[in-house]
């Protein structure tokens, strides 16, 4: 039996399942601090005999083999986390291997593996949530160089009419400063999931989702697109998005059809769990 | 022998060598119309007994090995050369096999085997010229997806002080309608090169290429970066973008020092032309 972890911003997803990806048993545990969180994934993990461990956890992480402070989550906002030893705390807990990689990273895989992704040379998975991020799978392996991509933190060019200032504690109004979930809240005062689909709102939205699709095309070419994640769960907005593609690309691309191009996750919210699966069975089997 | 075509804007550099990157004889055509240079680089090769021929060209390609249009150079706004099919053209006329690729993958190519790319996982080549490029290797491939990449089209921010409006026939104000070289002439009324160090289109230049260069860590993660084409030439440009880099950068990324990790290529000019050499080996022996 394989264990699999997300960690996101709001919940852990905690799962075991086989090798050939079929989930046995899964709970949720809500992201509070870790001294709280992580006991409760240790006990569920200590239910089960498992042989390792797959994490894909928010970011930013410390991927670096080499460094004293691999494994450990970095610079988030989110409190309590920054600097946790989430790969040592699990190994000791468990006393398995643990394979380690962000969250959009692992959805990648899933995906790559077993959903919209299957047999292609470069896939992408971007999420646009709480936060936004997204990760790649090159040639049937996760895209990693000098460190996981931060692709939610690319400059955008502003909407002309929109004032909202941005979110992002690092650059303000960055991709995930202007469209992730909570820069809609706070820009209309209300929850995307509540906004109608006539609203302004979701032609801002497009604007800049359709803007970060265009530079991750034009610097990595991938063949498909796999948009998932509670902002994308609008059922306009991924047609919204391609119209905008269209609009701002003037002729310059030749694209693929959009619906066959940028598509929603075929494995739904299970992409990223999926994907943490089968990284513990990578490391149990190799690739 | 091994025969290598770097095919530019502004001429056309054909080289004979061997399969361990010497150049034997090299010669510079002019590049006029198809008409006028093709025969040229046609006879030079005919000369020399070659097994395979190299040819990295600048772009648009098309490099999709199932189309009609395969080895075809595409929307390029270079007159007489839209829709030029060079690859058969050569074929024919040698009756060799012919590896293609863009300039700049040939020159990423060419330093990740070489030069300051050796060894790296993910290395980036970046031109900065009479137009705006750039090419990976990832994981010792050259990076392919869709298609292949046009980073030299992103769109980018306004610098505040800029009112040049760009002059890219498809996005008017992208990163190459903003940055090459021929923006910066008409921008100021003088050549680049004829700009003193202190002068305002330094700051400009390097606003836009620091932004580019974030994106495309961002996206990518690449371990290294080589920035080659004439308007790098300018001495103190790189320094200034190292700055403006940490500037905008805002502490976000964890960088390695600038000075090992946005550098000029080691092969100097001969980065593209070492790499069609050994494009065209790699067809001979595989990789």
């Amino acid at each position: 039996m394989l264990g699999a972890v997300e960690a996101g911003g709001t919940k852990y997803i905690c799962a075991v399942g086989t090798e050939d990806g079929k989930i046995m048993e899964r709970v949720q545990i809500p992201t509070e601090y870790p001294g709280k969180t992580i006991p409760k994934v240790i006990e569920f993990f200590q239910k089960h005999q498992i042989d390792a461990l797959g994490i894909g956890s928010f970011g930013p992480l410390d991927l670096n083999g080499q460094s004293d402070t691999y494994g450990y989550i970095k610079a988030t906002p989110k409190p309590g986390w920054v600097n946790f030893p989430l790969v040592e705390t699990m190994k000791k807990a468990l006393n398995v291997p643990v394979a380690f990689d962000t969250d959009v990273n692992a959805a990648a895989w899933g995906e790559f593996l077993f959903g919209a992704g299957k047999g292609l040379g470069i896939c992408l998975y971007m999420t646009v949530g709480t936060g936004i991020g997204a990760g790649a799978v090159v040639d049937g392996k996760i895209l990693h160089g000098l460190s996981h991509p931060e692709m939610g933190h690319i400059f955008l060019r502003r909407h002309p009419q929109d004032e909202f200032e941005g979110f992002c504690p690092y650059h303000v109004d960055c991709l995930e400063g202007l469209a992730a979930g909570p820069a809609i809240e706070k820009r209309w005062g209300i929850e995307g999931a509540g906004l109608p689909e006539n609203h302004p709102a979701w032609e801002i939205e497009a604007h800049y989702l359709a803007q970060a699709l265009l530079q991750y095309i034009l610097i990595l070419s991938p063949e498909k697109i796999i948009m998932g994640g509670g902002v994308m769960k609008q059922p306009h907005l991924l047609q919204r998005i391609h119209r905008e593609m269209e609009r701002l690309s003037k002729g310059f691309l030749t694209l693929p059809q959009p619906e066959n191009y940028i598509v929603s996750p075929t494995l739904g919210d299970d992409s990223g769990i999926l994907g943490a699966l089968m990284m513990a069975k990578d490391i149990v089997y190799g690739k």
